[in-house]
This record gives C-alpha cells, structure tokens and sequence, in this order.
C-alpha cells in the first residue's frame, strides 16, 4: 500500500495545522482523501497564518484553540484515527526570557490535549514533532537518537519533556505514539513576520524584498537544511507505521552547508547581497555550533529519502513567495483567524 | 576544610525541610551553626511533618508556603548563599491519575522558584535531589549518569525537567547548580501515613504496628538501600563544592539487597512475619525491577562514602520511630503546620 490509498477516508487530527509544516501536511491530506480536522492557538507570534490554508477552508474543520482547551476541543476528539501533533511555541531566546509562558504553551497545553485525547480516542496513533535542539551543542557529529539531550534553553528542555510524555503514554498503553525530531526545516508558508524561527526563510524574505542579507558571525556552521515537502512525506510515512511506535528519529536531509552558503545562495538567487554581521548577544547565547543530524534510523525503518535538494527547494520556496509574499511579509492574515471559528 | 566549619554562619535555605531527608538536614545544618531558612508546602499527601522540627523552630526561619508563591517567600531569598532544593511532590501512581497536578507541584513551582531564586540571589549555590526513577528499567546494572533516561511514569520525567531546569540556569550563569539522583533513602523522619513513597519506611511501619508486612511480588528485585544520614553528608559536601557545579551524580550505597532480604530483616527486627503477596496493577505498573546506581563519579569526586550499612541504619531507624512513632503512624502532625507560619 502507497500512501495515497493509507489516507483516503481516514480521520486525522492536525495540531498546529494553520502553521509551517503543519499546513503544508494539511494541503497534502486532504489532496489524499483524508477527513482532516486543524486545530490551531493562532498565537500571534507562532506560525499560523489564515493564508496557508485560505483555499482549502471549505474542506476541513478548523477549530482555532489552544489544544489544551478542552471544552473547545473535546467534541473533535474521539474516533480520530491518526494525530499529527505539531502545535508548539517556539522561541529559543524568548523561552529564556519568560519560561513559564514557555512551560505553559508546551508541556501544560500538550499533557492536558494527550490526556484527552488518551481518554476520548484511546490508542489513537500520535505522530510528535521533536527538534534537533533537544540535543544542544553537540559533542559529535553526526548526531544519532543516543546523543545525550542537553539543550542551550527552555524550549529545548521542554521539546523532551513533551516528547517524554508521548513515549510514556505509549508505554501505558494509552495512545501509539512516535516522534520525529526535524533539523532546519524550511519553505513555503513559513512565518515571514520574525527571524526567531528558521533563519533560511528570513534571508529569503529579506532577498525578496531587496534588503541585504545579515549572516551573524562568521556563518561557518554547518546546517543540514530539509525541504518541508520531505518532512511531509516522512510524516505520512510514520502516521501509518507500526514499525515506528514507541520510538523517536531523527530526521534530516544528510546535505550539510554553512550558512554563509545558504546566505549566497539566498542572494544570488534573489539579486541582492549578503554580509557578515555581529552576533546580537542573545543570538549567541541560544547558538548550538555545527548541527548535523543522522538520519539512518528513520531512512532504514521506512525507506524514506529526502527528494529534494537544497537548490530546488530554496528555488520553490522563492517562486512561492513571489507569489505571496504579501500575505507573509507584511499582512498578517493569522489575525483573520482569531475571531473566527467553525 | 571540614563540613563543620564550611557551613558556621552560613545562610543556607532548605526547600522541603519539614519532610524526611529536608529534616534530617536542617537538624545538622542548625547543629553545624548555620542560619537555616525552611520553605515547605505541606502538602497533605506528601513527607512534611510538624514533628520532624518541633524542637528546632526556634533555631530557623519557616515558611510554610509552596516554592512558587513568589509573594509568600520573596524576601527570603536575597543573600542566600547555599540552597538544598529538595521540594518535590512524590508519587509514582499519583502522577498517573493525575499528571496535570505533577506538573504543578514539580516543574511549574521549581521554574517559578529558580526564576526568582536567580534574580534576587544570583549564582546561588543550589543543590537539587534528582531521583533513580529518572533511568526507568535499568538497561544495564549497575546504571551509572549515562545511562538513558526512560523514567516509567509522568513524576520521573518531571524530575529531569526540573534537574534540566537546574542544569540551564547553571550553564546560563544565572545560578550555580548541582544534582544528586538519589536512590531508595531510608532512615527516620520519613512520613509512614502511606506507602507511596519508600517501601522500607513502610516495611518498619507494619512490622512495629504488629502487622504482618507484605512484599508483593517474588520480592527478588535487588535495590540498594541508602541511609538518611548518608544523604546528608552528601547534600552538605555538594553544596560547597566548586568542582559539583553543573553536574549530576548518582548517590547509592552501592550494596545491595532484595526486597525479600529487606522484609524478613525488619520481620526479624521488630517480632512480626512477613509475606508474599499479588502485586496491585497500578504498583506493578511503575516497578522498574532491579536497581543499583554506580556512585563511583561522586565518591570519587568528592571522597564521599556511605557510613552506615543496611544493618546499622535499619536498627537506628527502629529505635527511632519507636520512641516517636506515636507522630507519625496514627496522628497527622503536619496538620499543625498548614495554620502557621514561622
């Protein structure tokens, strides 16, 4: 079986689906025939934007809440066959600043939405988004699933706090749960309002709109970016593996450049120009060095491979802002989406 | 420099210090000429008893007040120069039934206390106690600090987010912390209302009540006993230790017995029989099976050694609650506490 006839028909939760990833997986769904219901915070300074999934309103439900408000969620809950559980506040710098809003957004909303959903759609299968940044500053390379979790900030602490709650769910026989944790994940409908999540969409917003490209430091680190249409695959594949439950991968192109790469790229296909700029302290303090992560466990379990290389993607994500840039860069449609709900 | 002399005038807060291992602190600190301030919750259901400082309530400062009640222990805070964070809410089944509530008492109070601990008392010396439960089922034997992280349930994983916590605002600058992953701690002064929270104590409990103690399962599950007095001298070594700062050890005994071998020495001890008997579910649930820590990274670190042997510790305790028991068994002095403070 593909997985174009695993979706049709199937019920399936998106968590953070008016978001990056989140709604690029939602497109795909529904172009698979799947009965998907979104449910989104629609925080202003996360990813959700009205826009990512303006066309495909009529064919979804959308419920615009926190996951951990129950009595707004509970009624979509039960029966739901597969979860992708993506929604998170993600700000590395920010969770410094105030970590109990950090603590908040993620560990409280997430155990109270899986304690539910534990009840309402038991053994419901619950794909998690982990992040490279549970793992810190590495201290090798590449990073396998056994690297110690040691993360710069309170997010990164808390992405394995929530992670730990779906293993422990799943080994309560509560939910089957998996988790991929994704590396530097970028394209189209990404946040384009602030350079705190993914640093490769801004420079692409600020070649769009002419402005030169700021690389901090000396932009040496390595990066293995990943194209949002592979993370997309990887998750459909692991929402219907057993093989998968109970364990967490990694999951990452294995094509590592440096930034300052990423940044000529950038430039040169967007006709503008790059430099070198000071690291802002607080910048500094969140910056984990090379990152490389090792993919082969996920790779070998699902036979999935990473279909698109870091030119064609960048040159995808570029035509699609082209395109739409005025709902990313300055509009900011996520406003729409507060004050409605269906 | 001996432990007498590090802590003479010393201002040193315990969190926790109306329950068992908090307790036993205190009385040394106050004995070894430290000026002692005491932050308990007294929780009901949790190890804090009135009686276990009775005679030392005018030697401290007590504050009953949970450890995230900014505006209740604020200005106890400032000029700290040594802090044992031992406040936690312990219950393995507990957190089960009720994860939401574990997340309260344990990371949302800690992350409000570290925050306001590192704005008015900055690079405080902390000492946080972390838990075997954090490793889960044992991988290998005996576990030492690299050993995974896969507690059994909800109340293990909060204790690595909050010894996360401590690790971040150490490598942060904003405190100065160190984690002791303590192993099965018996001795006096442990709360004996219920049997939530070490076997042992609970063992003692039935065997001076005159009731037959039962051991459930085969009761062949090694574990490595540590006596209070033990912990205490590893607390008060750790928190004047620079070379601690920003790690996490494993305090154990490093001998260990069965869980049989245990009951039929108290049976012995106290004149009563033991027994096997079925395991209750929700016990065997988070029964992690054998377990011995590897302490050898904090003896040899710091030249610390157990004192006491099972043997020893056992008679002591005995002794103890045989002269006191009356506050422990039946009445429920920590009532006294929840209407007063300092």
């Amino acid at each position: 079986m593909g997985i174009s006839s695993d979706y049709r028909d199937k019920r399936v939760l998106v968590t953070g689906g008016l978001g990056f990833i989140g709604s690029n997986l939602v497109r795909r769904l529904v172009r698979l025939g799947a009965s998907v219901t979104v449910i989104d915070a629609c925080y202003p300074d996360q990813g959700a934007n009205f826009y990512n999934l303006k066309d495909y309103l009529e064919k979804i439900n959308l419920v615009v809440a926190d996951i951990g408000e129950a009595d707004k969620i509970s009624e979509y809950l039960p029966d739901q066959e597969i979860v992708f559980n993506l929604a998170a506040s993600t700000s590395h710098v920010g969770s410094l600043l105030n970590p109990l809003r950090d603590l908040e957004r993620n560990c409280l909303s997430q155990l109270k939405f899986l304690n539910l959903l534990a009840d309402l759609s038991p053994r419901t299968m619950v794909v998690y988004t982990g992040s490279r940044s549970q793992y810190g500053k590495p201290l090798y390379l590449p990073v396998d699933e056994n690297h110690p979790l040691r993360p710069v900030d309170i997010n990164g602490v808390h992405k394995t706090t929530v992670e730990e709650y779906h293993r422990v769910f799943h080994e309560r026989n509560r939910l089957r749960c998996t988790s991929l944790r994704l590396t530097n994940v970028f394209g189209p409908r990404h946040q384009m309002q602030h350079d705190g999540q993914g640093f490769l969409n801004w420079f692409i917003r600020e070649g769009l709109l002419g402005n030169e490209i700021l690389v901090y430091g000396e932009g040496s680190q390595q990066r293995d970016f990943l194209y949002v249409e592979d993370v997309v695959e990887a998750l459909l594949l692991a929402g219907t593996s057993e093989a998968c439950v109970g364990k967490a991968f990694n999951l990452a192109s294995g094509t590592s450049i440096t930034v300052a790469e990423a940044a000529r790229a950038v430039a040169e296909a967007t006709g503008t120009t790059w430099r070198k700029a000071p690291f802002p302290p607080e910048y500094a303090s969140v910056e984990p060095g090379d990152i490389e992560l090792d993919a082969s466990l996920f790779r070998e379990t699902l036979g999935w491979e990473p279909r698109w290389d870091f030119h064609a993607g960048l040159m995808e994500t570029i035509v699609f802002y082209r395109q739409h840039g005025n709902h990313y860069f300055r509009s900011q449609e996520w406003k729409t989406c507060r004050t409605r709900n269906r």
